[in-house]
């Protein structure tokens, strides 16, 4: 079918391109009475009256849509900087939508991106998403989709990731290193990628070097703080509590350090704990908290660029152009 | 892949179109039975209906535009959360804009949402906003605004604020208390509203109590942070540097303890710091950091709250309803 556009309208009306947007406006250079002609015939032809001028002659609405669990996190806050640096660039619009790590919020976003408002998302998915039909819905209705850190493994598209499995392994080894035998982890959600990887690099560190895994030992974070917390001091508090930690999201970092206060265990000394953390107060914690940083505003860069790729050229195949970005180990004071 | 419209779907279905939109607006006038039809069909054809034929008809677009200049400073973020916790009740989705401090960026994002994109708009505006042109634009199309912290004071709407005079008065008059007699002061943008408040309430502790008032010691902080880490060196180097500082964003709080660090100047010995901060790790600082927190999500809450009492009835006037709420002074060991 053809899209009706304002030319089609104007002709229609016999009116002008300017009045029947004027119309649009609600200006109040227009009478009542030819606004509601121009709503009417509008109506009646099937007429998108596009903020989108510039969607319907090029089809693009100059916007990118970046879905993420949340901003509270550095990580991510970093990583749409990365993202709008690019697409400022390319003349584009950043739209940010929040999921809170829901399911369905993630669901409802893209839903609602598939109605023009983006060209392409940038997206890190939730801690509840366990199966990827709104994802392929959204790509089969022609929107170029990039994932960063959170992927959907079984999706074919771009993703910018960390060496999730080395970091979780690089922590692991480094707590070993520094004397400890009784090592915690505390995860999110089993359905992420990135938390499973690090688990698996954790899980390999302890066993290449001898060191008992105890399950009562790992702990998996929901998106509640007042149960994190609640889950974090019930492990601090056991008799044979761990004596090193490695958690797998910033967030867990001040309900780890205030436990320890609470129970009178002191870090490093009784617990070396360290965080995958984009925290710029990392270094002025006390103690400052040693981490596994993610390149956070590179990881949004790349994602951004090859968006903006698959968008100036619809041969670019965004399956064959996955990347994986190393972090980097910075030891600090917690896990002297 | 082409798009699916709403005829495209009738004829499938064999219905009128009016009867696929009164289904799509659950209508009582269509039996369980069709509205189920209609339904699975339009899944199975993967449908998506068009925002903007319902913001013809009822011109809702169902979306509200958050404007802010960045979302690493933990205020934002948690203000975030207090708009999406009414919006998600109203069944309205959040799209954030950043500004990145730009003004450009700011008449950029409004100019955009003018298209239909979003039904009203919550803004926070950049530090380099110092006319209020774009933002009477946005209205006189008739998208309701509400201000919430960094207002226009010239322009008639609601504004949630907090109390930046008294706060920054408190937070000065407790360093006079904790000793100090050289004070600094570390504002953001003069454009700023609740820099200056802020700024006058310190003057006028200042003032009352007889501390001198040193224009040396009063730093104007910006967008570039080694920029930021260098006034601040700079401030703290000097023979006769202050020996207590209010700063008044949180971003100020990692430059001001590493530049001690560097310069062997100990908190709260030879310098105590005060800060306006929503920092989550305020408490596990070296040391703990003394804040004035603004009530973040319970601004956003009320300025979403505002904003749908004027989308739900168009005889509610915004310019009646600002709201100062208060901030708490929280004292930890930064100003022992």
């Amino acid at each position: 079918m053809k899209n009706i556009n304002i030319k089609d309208l104007a002709r229609e009306l016999n009116l002008s391109v300017s009045t029947i947007s004027k119309a649009f406006h609600d200006s109040h250079e227009i009478s009542e009475d030819t606004k509601n002609r121009v709503l009417e015939t509008a109506r009646r032809l099937n007429y998108v009256p596009n903020p989108y001028a510039s969607s319907l002659r090029g089809r693009r609405s100059k916007n990118i849509g970046v879905v993420i669990p949340e901003v509270a996190d550095s990580f991510f806050s970093l990583a749409i900087n990365g993202i709008e640096s690019v697409a400022k660039e390319k003349g584009y619009h950043v739209l940010i939508c929040l999921t809170h790590e829901s399911f369905e919020n993630e669901k409802n976003i893209l839903k609602e991106f598939q109605g023009g408002r983006v060209d392409g998302v940038i997206m890190s998915v939730s801690t509840e998403t366990s199966e990827s039909g709104h994802i392929l819905d959204l790509m089969a209705n022609g929107l170029p989709l990039v994932f960063f850190d959170r992927v959907c493994e079984e999706i074919e598209t771009a993703k910018i990731t960390t060496d999730d499995f080395e970091s979780g392994y690089k922590a692991t080894e480094h707590l070993i290193q520094q004397g400890c035998d009784k090592i915690g982890f505390l995860g999110i959600s089993k359905c992420l990628s990135i938390s499973n990887r690090r688990f698996e690099g954790y899980q390999k560190a302890l066993n290449d070097h001898v060191v008992a895994y105890d399950t009562k030992h790992t702990v998996s974070c929901t998106n509640d703080a007042a149960h994190n917390a609640a889950l974090i001091k019930e492990l601090l508090q056991r008799k044979d509590h761990p004596n090193g930690i490695v958690a797998t999201v910033e967030k867990l970092t001040t309900p780890v350090y205030l436990a320890c206060a609470e129970l009178g265990l002191s870090i490093p000394g009784d617990l070396k704990f360290i965080c995958f953390s984009n925290l710029e107060t990392a270094s002025i914690l006390n103690p400052s908290l040693s981490t596994i940083t993610q390149p956070a505003f590179e990881m949004g860069q790349m994602a951004a660029t090859l968006l903006f790729k698959s968008l100036e050229k619809t041969s670019f195949s965004l399956s064959m152009e996955s990347q994986v970005i190393p972090s980097s180990f910075i030891k600090r004071n917690s896990t002297d």
